[in-house]
């Protein structure tokens, strides 16, 4: 295999995570996704669900918020929600070097593609879709209640691309950032997973 | 093959050209870039070289400019280059609707995504890459001055994206308006053709 390292960037409900699942399965290398909010959990020792929640979201809220969750962050001083996030940033960034230095594998989201920018052996991907899959995956697949859908999927959205322009200073979706982009909507999932394939042997 | 047409975006010095040529000839199916030209030039009585100039690109000129081709358009008052690009974009899109139409194929470039936006056999495709790989390619196959290169292509590439956001309202090379995007100097020229290729099947 050419390109040990694969990223996957993704619109919510577009089925990255599933894809990469199915990527990683198929070329028998390991998998990161939410695995990764374990792995900062255990380094931090903050609860698993703010990881969830900050890793890869800009989020509003408050001091009371992390207290609640009875965060305590190696070294940090809790003075403000962003400035957690920001070493929150550098832990999760020198894991996912540590993961690609470690394995070939595939990593889902956490503006790995940025961090680990510097590796030749790296395929960048990036998976999005019409709103009506989305939306119709969402209801399916995670129990959305169809509603609500579309503006939850949107504001998570907002969340994700908030959180990578910021701190890779980039556009979140741009063509230019990403090796392959592909519409799983249009595609389908087995033919996403089937050129990803193709483009990183 | 699932998807009849296939339209290719691309940025100036990628090879979009090349693959786009190299597609249709492996899925053995009509190819339109330049050809689009001739055909407008046919209908409209412009110049090629004028067609060629505007079809695609924002261009900063005058009204002396057209003239000076000797251009005459159906119908058009000449009163400003404006209303001359406008009108031809329209007689552009009529001839783009014709060829989709007529057969199975692939068009290079002139908005061909967005005017064949209601057609459900459509791929389309945005092929980019890095700066150094389309000097490189542009000074080799197109016989640019090293020295100007990057120069020139940043220039096109405005001109383009310029004219596509003007006519489509979207936004040239975001991944979301495509089915597929490449970075072709990651992948190389045939990975890219197998993969437009696959996805087209």
């Amino acid at each position: 295999m050419e390109k040990r390292i694969i990223t996957i960037g993704r619109e919510c409900g577009s089925g990255g995570h599933t894809i990469g699942k199915l990527v990683a399965e198929r070329l028998g290398i390991a998998f990161y996704d939410k695995e990764i909010v374990e792995m900062v959990a255990a380094k931090t020792k903050l609860a698993p669900e703010f990881i969830a929640a900050h890793g890869e979201y800009f989020q509003s809220g408050s001091l009371g918020h992390i207290i609640g969750y009875g965060g305590r962050f190696a070294g940090a001083s809790l003075r403000s929600q962003s400035s957690l996030q920001d070493q929150m940033f550098i832990v999760q960034s020198d894991l996912i070097h540590e993961i690609a230095e470690k394995e070939p594998c595939v990593i889902v989201g956490r503006c790995a593609d940025y961090i680990l920018q510097e590796r030749r052996d790296k395929l960048d991907v990036f998976i999005h879709s019409a709103m009506p899959f989305k939306i119709e995956r969402s209801v399916r697949e995670h129990g959305l209640d169809p509603e609500k859908a579309e503006s939850i999927l949107k504001k998570r959205d907002r969340a994700r691309r908030h959180h990578y322009n910021f701190y890779t200073h980039s556009d979140w979706g741009r063509a230019e950032h990403y090796s392959i982009t592909l519409d799983s909507g249009l595609l389908g999932v087995p033919k996403c997973v089937e050129l990803i394939c193709c483009a990183a042997q």
